[in-house]
């Protein structure tokens, strides 16, 4: 491992149990029964243990990485894949989904390049990153090199960094790439040993045949590159995909910064499986926005120990589910900080204490 | 059935398929896999079948009707009842959390008071409605008169009528009561015939002994009412509330108007499912904004036909899930005016349909 990974991995700190318990017993005072916020409680303590004080979302930005796949040769996508290069343009226009979902947040959308097909002049609105040409077809060989991972998995966590220090307090990855199912559900069969047929979904739309095609391109690209499960580098390089890789390095560097990382669908968590292999700290500053369609994103999430919040049925990515998280995420915040408590507002409180309740608050904090 | 009742009831329309249709074709034509936003295409669709055009979110208003219940004097809450009306306060002084969520949501919040425990002088920022000094308690005879659920039902109607004319464009349902669970389980047992324990749950946080006689009571009241199952103005006077009723009403009046109605938890559902019995019709109206942990919340929801579209084990009331909901409707709204078409944005569409799609457009639709 190079000592910048290292040193990556290394700067991600545990959770700030005080907070979190300060957070909990704040919640308690608030005039409502206790819990009756539910999952929102729970997403407060999350922020707040991230934050080390109250839980906000205020500034929040969508990381949206976009590259080309090799394996898209091989007839996986309902779609062309000229259409990454073209979904680039939409986004930079802000006519894609996840700018309109973005606007409706106040949030940020970074658009990056981190291998889209077709050269194109330095552009307002794009953050070149570019790791090479598309990755190569995977059913041939490695989809890049070990560098190339590393060097994508920087970049990610740089982009983190910059956005870090103009404010950002919450990260959202997104991402866009034909073919990119394909090589989410290669690292997840890989990592997992299930079946290619179990973690295997119809990404954009694809009929029976592109679907069984696909299950047949996945189990090809397994057994020529035998990837190491315990060796999530050598997964990622051999059937992963450039902005998978800007993707864990999004994770890490959020981690490493103590920002709240909303994972969006599969592609986006199947990035945190990886990082959180490399580095196990990092599962806590992880949230799951919603559940998409695709099979294998349910395996991802339970091995990750995440429940998401929306159940939309989503399957677009783009950071789109993540975008709708973050009302969820503004919601929790405002009702910590601007609800009144039952001495403030001179409310009753329930004369014993109710069952439902997660911890007994502890005596002298207020 | 009285002919203000009569008229109401007539008033409510069929859906707009002609326009739903328009929608459906609409949002195939976005930048996007066909049916990749899932629900929220579905909810755009819904929203532009009642709009009778393009779906709009953009000014929601939330009713928090306030009522006590007689029935709490069996014991049957973890809270007293004067919290009723120190809630309202609170609801007037904006520190509760439907005040927040709706402000989060740029709704705004209608409190009314439908008969809260003592008298208070006529306050700004509170509605008055009173039908009497709480409902009696169901335990020993019917919580109120006939004529009294049908004031309430034509006054909920007319609130909707007010807001109607101020332009709103959502109306979602919201209520505060002690005891309002147990009338709400009532309700349910009566019209479904289900048991009273399968219905009824813990409410504010209530202990096991709590609950045991929560169950008791629903039995009690059953047996000394016997309300009519066939007869849903018998079921609501004999074992209702007085903020049901109104709900009733607001559920029917935005049906007649056209306005999609949100309903927010287990309280807000039962008085739905009352007004769905008295008109079937209004059923396309209804967007279920979350399931709560309420046991008897899912029975109403399966037998409205609605699924959810938040979990997050909320419990509080208020409106609470309601102003969460208004975030869906509105990325709905604007995803459906806000994307780009394949041919503004140059975007290649799939060579062939995807398999994923709920209906192929029909001809002469653009």
């Amino acid at each position: 491992m190079s000592s910048a990974l290292r040193r990556l991995l290394d700067a991600i700190p545990p959770p700030d149990e005080a907070a979190a318990g300060l957070a909990r017993c704040h919640l308690d005072q608030l005039t409502k029964p206790r819990g009756s916020l539910g999952r929102l409680e729970e997403l407060a303590v999350g922020l707040a243990a991230l934050a080390g004080g109250p839980p906000r979302a205020d500034h929040p930005v969508v990381f949206v990485l976009a590259a080309d796949h090799g394996v898209a040769a091989e007839g996986v996508s309902a779609y062309p894949q000229v259409v990454t290069a073209q979904m680039l343009d939409n986004f930079r226009r802000g006519g894609a989904a996840i700018n309109v979902l973005a606007r409706q947040a106040g949030a940020r959308v970074v658009v990056a390049d981190f291998g889209v097909l077709g050269r194109r002049p330095p552009e307002a609105g794009l953050v070149e990153r570019r790791l090479g040409p598309g990755t190569a077809n995977f059913t041939r060989g490695p989809a890049m090199s070990r560098d190339q991972a590393l060097s994508g998995i920087e970049a990610g966590a740089a982009l983190v960094g910059q956005a870090a220090r103009v404010g950002v307090d919450l990260v959202i990855t997104g991402e866009m790439g034909i073919g990119n199912t394909t090589a989410a559900s290669a690292i997840v069969a890989a990592l997992s040993g299930a079946a290619p047929a179990a973690v295997t979904g119809r990404g954009t739309g694809v009929d029976d045949a592109t679907w069984q095609r696909k299950i047949d391109v996945i189990g090809r690209a397994l057994a020529v590159n035998r990837p190491d499960p315990r060796d999530p580098m050598d997964v990622l390089a051999k059937v992963g995909g450039f902005e998978i890789a800007g993707l864990v390095g999004v994770v890490l560097g959020g981690a490493a910064r103590r920002l709240p990382v909303v994972l969006d669908g599969f592609i986006a968590g199947t990035a945190a499986l990886l990082a959180v292999a490399l580095a196990p700290a990092a599962r806590h500053a992880l949230f799951a926005a919603h559940r998409s369609t695709e099979p294998g994103h349910a395996l991802v999430l339970a091995r990750l120990g995440l429940r998401p919040y929306l159940e939309l049925e989503l399957r677009l990515g783009e950071g789109t589910g993540g975008a709708l998280f973050v009302h969820l995420a503004r919601a929790a915040a405002r009702l910590y900080g601007e609800m009144a408590t039952f001495k403030s507002a001179g409310v009753s409180e329930s004369p014993e204490p109710p069952v439902a309740t997660a911890e007994p608050p502890r005596e002298g904090q207020t």
